[in-house]
């Protein structure tokens, strides 16, 4: 019996493996097998794809299954590793959290060998399967209750280098936004222990609202436009439309841009998301609900930006996100 | 004191009047007061609108108090009386059911006075509002884990004379779909009451993932079309645009065109709302999550139809509804 985590199969050998990545048992629950496929074409970028890292994110394990169908084809050089499914216990329980021990997999990296079972898969990632890859695409979806477009994802990194390579990889995709996002990353984040390890890391966060056909194509179409960049598939990149338009951005969200509801009741949306907004223009509105008479409170731009990511027109509770402003990224 | 539900001002008075509709109060809680808005202009059709039947669905109760901001000018005869929020309980709860007593309210029409408060609910509507009404419209929305047009829908009647009269004032919405669904009515739907009582009955139905500020603008323009319709308010009615067109249809979907999940899985899928698909073409797939090897399963239409309503990209377990086909309606 092998009791650290570890591949059932030879990921060197040329051509499409399938086997499992390992994650040892430990006092809280059994092994774990997640299913992994490699696609091996010899010399070239060595990449790690990862899908469901939160099993209530379902876009990344669907297209991660699709690229299992075309990718043995279409690739050239170097070696894809597929992992569509990172967190099978959140999947199954199509829960963001593990049940088993209630953590977030995106909050334990590196992970510890001897910790409970998220700790222990965020291990065998790290040390089995990230070793093995140059660069990362972990595949996320944004939350069903916020409207938000296709996009890359990446935070600032200190290293101006990785930084710069991480940011011309994310455009690679010609999504119709590339979002530097000023976020102070929490400890556990699966990025940093790529960045710790030279690696560049991209995340996709798709969706927000309905996951519908279209959407999907958008996401296959990006992770295609990816592969090429990187040399692993021949072709050529091309926009993938989306509000009937092929355009890209790069925009940058400060912390100070997340705008917050003043109060608990209904939100009313007033514009749609990669609208310019002047400043004081309406974003929506925020109704209180005991009574008609109440008025509702107009919640406006502070500045000249553009809608990144708008909520639904759902209730919402006092203090939360209700809207992410961004502007064009100047490096 | 007054142990009967009633109003606490006089409709009747000319121009626009707001008060509450009291529903007494009983075994489980106090009484209630529903903001209710009336706009009263003389002689002509008598409208109610209400939105908030289910606390979980907003798109209702955000235009209804759009409506109360330019139907006071805008109406020319007759009178609209506005209850935004026909279920305060569980809108504050925002639950589909009122929490008190677990009921769905519109399942416990016409209602009971001596009876739970959901049924107090009901019965005051009953008995209070509906008879001061020739035609209701009653906002709902769509689940927010399908993919569904915006749409009036409204379900075979008996009456030749009434369905053909619904029908008439259902497409005047011109929303992009007029649904007439063969569903078998449950006992205690508010449109069964007011079929009884010899009232047009419109539902709307809208959104269905996120509501965004598109969504709110078509359904508060197809709900002004009707008013226009109704002759409550002068002026053209205009085709809202929805996916970049100006069109509508009127489609009918059967107990057979429901197709359900033949597993428990993530769905796929693979076509969108209001595309043709012909007999044998793919609408979606459904994965099984437990390994990679295991084949998806293709999901076909059986006929040549429309795709009317689509689930998102999600979790589905076996014989959960997935796909409603719909066909053009020929009477």
């Amino acid at each position: 019996m092998n009791d650290s985590p570890h591949l059932t199969f030879d990921l060197d050998k040329a051509g499409v493996s399938r086997g499992y990545l390992v994650v040892p048992k430990g006092a809280d629950c059994e092994a774990l097998s997640l299913p992994v496929c490699s696609i091996s074409k010899g010399e070239g970028p060595r990449l790690l794809i990862t899908g469901g890292c939160h099993g209530n994110e379902l876009e990344g394990p669907i297209v991660a299954r699709r690229l299992i169908k075309w990718l043995p084809e279409a690739q050239t050089c170097g070696r894809t590793i597929i992992v569509p499914e990172l967190n099978p216990l959140a999947l199954q329980a199509w829960t963001r959290n593990t049940p088993v021990d209630g953590k977030n997999l995106n909050r334990v990296f590196p992970g510890r060998a001897d910790g409970s079972v998220t700790e222990r898969i965020a291990d065998a990632v790290s040390r089995v399967l990230l070793p093995m890859a140059d660069t990362v695409f972990d595949l996320h979806s944004f939350s069903p209750t916020w409207d938000f477009p296709p996009a890359v994802i990446t935070h600032p990194i200190a290293d101006a280098e990785l930084m710069a390579k991480t940011l011309k990889i994310a455009e690679a995709f010609k999504l119709p936004v590339t979002l530097l996002w000023e976020y102070y990353d929490t400890p556990g984040m699966f990025d940093l222990t790529a960045h710790e390890q030279g690696k560049v890391f991209i995340c996709t966060e798709f969706g927000g609202g309905t996951v519908g056909a279209e959407d999907l194509a958008i996401y296959e179409a990006g992770v295609r436009n990816a592969f090429i960049a990187l040399g692993l598939v021949q072709g050529e990149a091309k926009h993938p439309i989306f509000q009937r338009q092929e355009s890209s951005q790069t925009l940058e969200t400060l912390s100070s841009d997340i705008l917050t509801s003043p109060a608990r009741g209904i939100f009313e949306p007033r514009c749609s998301i990669l609208d310019e907004v002047k400043q004081g223009d309406l974003i929506g509105l925020l109704h209180p609900m005991d009574s008609l008479s109440a008025g509702s409170i107009d919640i406006c731009a502070p500045t000249t930006s553009i809608v990144c990511a708008i909520r639904s027109g759902l209730h919402v509770e006092a203090d939360e996100e209700i809207v992410y402003l961004a502007r064009p990224l100047k490096l």
